[in-house]
C-alpha cells in the first residue's frame, strides 16, 4: 500500500515521540512491502513562533493533500499562562480538526498486564480491561448555540444533534465493533434528554445493519460507575460530545499510565492519530519522554488503513517492551536509563525479529 | 428543639431501614432533651395500591406541614417492569421534590477505615476521603426546553441558569465548607459553556462573602479523573444539575458500599433526608437491610438543624459499629446473622451509654 503521511511532531516532547512513531512505520513499510512517504510540517507553537499562526496555511494544505496526519502535541508555557496571548498554541489543533472534518475521537483504552499495579483501582478490576470509545467530536453542547442574557444574570447552551451526525459516527463505532467483541454501548441520558433519545432511536436503526453485534444502552450517570466498578463489561462505548469527554477521561485514568494512550480523529476523508498526553515541556528533550502512545497511535493509523497484521505486529512490539520493560523512567521504576528512543529502537527491532 | 417530622418509608427495605432511623432520632431527642415528634405516611408503591397516587394528598399535606421529611426509598417491580403502568412509583419522590422547592442535593461521600478493602480503589488512594457534593437539583439541562424537529431527524435540550439558582447553592455550598476543611471546588465546563461562565462569575461573587473558605475550579472532564486518582484532595464540590448527577453517582461507588451513603435534599423552608439506595424489593422482610444510610440520614437531618453535637453522636455511633462490625451482611463476611434492627439497637445503646 502507498500512503502519504503528514507528521506534525508539534512543541514539547512531541518530536521526539513522533520520531519513534515514524521509526516504527518505517519499520512496517520495509517488512510488509509498503510504500509510506512521510512530509513534516510546524503546528502549535513553534508555528506561532515562525510564521504567526499555530495552523500556517503550508500545514493546512499539506494535511488536506495527505492520506493520514501523525500529530505530536502542542503547547508552551511562554503561551499558555499568558492572559494576554492573542493566538494559542491549542487553536491549530481545533482549526484542524474542523477543517478536516473530524468528527470521530477514538480512545482506545487497555490494562497492560506489566503495568496493573500501577491503576488507581484493584488489580482484579482493572485485569482484562479492553475498551473503545468513539466520541461524537464536533456537535452536541460543546458547538450549540450560547446566550448571555444583556443583564449577565441568565445564560444558556444548546445541546443539538441531528440524525447524520448520528449515523456516521455509529457506523464507524459497529464496524469496530465487529472487529472486536462485538458489542456496542450507548451512553446517554435517554430519561431525560431529547437529544439523547434521538441518538437512541438512529443508533438502533444502525444496529440493525449490524446484526453480529450487540448493542446496550446505558445512562452516563450509572456509566460513570460501572467505569470503575467493572471495565471489563465494555468492548465499544459510543457517545456524544460532553458525555464521551466525560467518560473517556475517567478512563484514561484506570489503565495508570496517560504515557500509553494513543487517539484517532477521523473523518470521512481524513484522518489523524495523536497520544493523548500533551507536550510536557518540562521533559523536552531529556530523553526521558515516553513514546509508547505516540507508537500505538502509529498502531492505530495501520488499522484505519486496514492494515490489521501490521497494527497487530507493532502492538505485539509494543506488549514485548512493556513485559521486558524495556520503558522509560515514568512507568520504569526498575530501569531508569531507558531513553525515548532506545524503545523506539527495541520495538523497531522487535518488528524486523519478531520472536 | 421541638422538630416535627414527617416519616415516609415507601416500599421495599424502605420502612425497616427507616424504622432504625426513628429509633436512633428518639434516643437522641431524649439524651439532649429535644422533642421531636413523628408522623408516617405512605409514598411510592404502596400509596399507588393504597389510593392510585404515588404522592396522595394527605402525604404531601403533612410534609408541607413538617419541620423536614425522614425517607425511605421508593420503587416495586410490578410498576418498574410494567411499560404499561401509568402512574410510577418515582413520581412520587420528584412531584414531592418540586412541590417542596428542594433545589439542592447534597451528598456525602466518605472512605470509613473498617471498609477500605471494600473500594475498587486502592486503599492508599481512598483512605481519607471525606467529601460533601452540593448538587443543583432543579435547573439546568434537564429541565430546560426540549425539541424535536416534525421530521424527527433533530432534537435539543437547552441548559439554562440563572443567578438565583446558583447564589442560594453556592451560600449553601460555602457555610457547609466553613464547618469543615475551608474549601469549594466548582465543577464546570468553563472553557467551553456559557452557563458554566455564569456559575463562575456567581460563584467567585459568593466566595466573596466567605473569605474563610477558598474556592477552586475544575473543569468536569478533569473531576471525573481526579475524583480516582485523588478523591482526598476534595472537600466541598459544588455543582450545576448534571455535572452533579455523573460526579455523585461516580464518586457513590469509590467509598465501597452503597448502604451506608445518605443524602439531604435542601431548600428554602423544607427539607428531605434519605438514603441513596433503592428500594432493594428483593431484602424486603428479611431483616438483612443495612440501615446506616438511613442512619446517617437522620445524622444529616440533625446537621440542618444545626444538632451538630447530635449529629457528631450518631456518627461515632455508627463509626463504633463499623468498627466492631455490628453491621449487616453486605458488609460483613465475618458474621452474617446481624439484622438490620440489630444494628439500630446498637447503635441506639451506644447514644444512651458512649464509651
Ligand atoms: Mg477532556
Ligand atoms: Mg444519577
Amino acid at each position: 500500500m502507498k500512503l502519504k503521511i503528514a507528521v506534525l511532531p508539534g512543541d514539547g516532547i512531541g518530536p521526539e515521540v513522533t520520531n519513534q512513531a515514524v521509526k516504527v512505520l518505517k519499520a512496517i513499510a520495509s517488512e510488509f512491502d509498503h510504500t509510506f512517504s512521510f512530509k513534516t510540517a510546524d503546528v502549535g507553537a513553534i508555528a506561532i513562533d515562525k510564521y504567526g499562526d499555530p495552523l500556517p496555511d503550508k500545514t493546512l494544505d499539506l494535511c488536506k493533500s495527505t492520506d493520514a496526519i501523525l500529530f505530536g502535541s502542542i503547547g508552551h508555557p511562554k503561551y499558555d499562562n499568558d492572559p494576554s496571548a492573542k493566538v494559542r498554541p491549542e487553536q491549530g489543533l481545533l482549526k484542524l480538526r474542523k477543517e478536516l472534518g473530524l468528527f470521530a475521537n477514538i480512545r482506545p483504552v487497555k490494562a497492560y498486564k506489566p503495568l496493573l499495579d500501577k491503576s488507581p483501582l484493584k488489580k482484579a478490576i482493572i485485569d482484562g480491561t479492553d475498551i473503545s470509545i468513539y466520541r461524537e467530536l464536533t456537535g452536541g453542547i460543546y458547538f450549540g448555540k450560547k446566550e448571555l442574557s444583556e443583564d449577565g444574570n441568565t445564560a444558556s447552551d444548546l445541546c443539538e444533534y441531528s440524525r447524520i451526525e448520528i449515523e456516521r459516527i455509529a457506523h464507524l463505532a459497529f464496524k469496530a465493533a465487529r472487529a472486536r467483541k462485538q458489542k456496542v454501548t450507548l451512553v446517554d441520558k435517554a430519561n431525560v434528554l431529547e437529544s439523547s433519545r434521538l441518538w437512541r432511536k438512529i443508533v438502533t436503526e444502525v444496529a440493525a445493519d449490524y446484526k453480529d453485534v450487540d448493542l446496550d444502552f446505558l445512562f452516563v450517570d450509572n456509566a460513570a460507575m460501572q467505569m470503575i466498578l467493572n471495565p471489563k463489561q465494555f468492548d465499544v462505548i459510543l457517545t456524544e460530545n460532553m458525555f464521551g469527554d466525560i467518560i473517556s477521561d475517567e478512563a484514561s485514568v484506570i489503565g495508570g499510565s496517560i504515557g500509553l494512550l494513543a487517539s484517532a480523529s477521523v473523518g470521512e476523508t481524513h484522518a489523524m492519530f495523536e497520544p493523548i498526553h500533551g507536550s510536557y515541556p518540562q521533559a523536552e528533550g531529556k530523553g526521558i519522554a515516553n513514546p509508547i502512545a505516540s507508537i500505538l497511535s502509529a498502531a492505530m493509523l495501520l488499522d484505519h488503513f486496514e492494515l490489521y497484521n501490521e497494527a497487530e505486529l507493532v502492538r505485539l512490539a509494543v506488549d514485548k517492551s512493556l513485559k521486558l520493560k524495556i520503558t522509560t523512567p515514568d512507568i520504569n521504576s526498575e530501569f531508569d536509563s531507558i531513553t525515548t528512543s532506545n524503545v523506539g529502537d527495541f520495538i523497531e527491532d522487535f518488528i524486523f525479529n519478531p520472536n
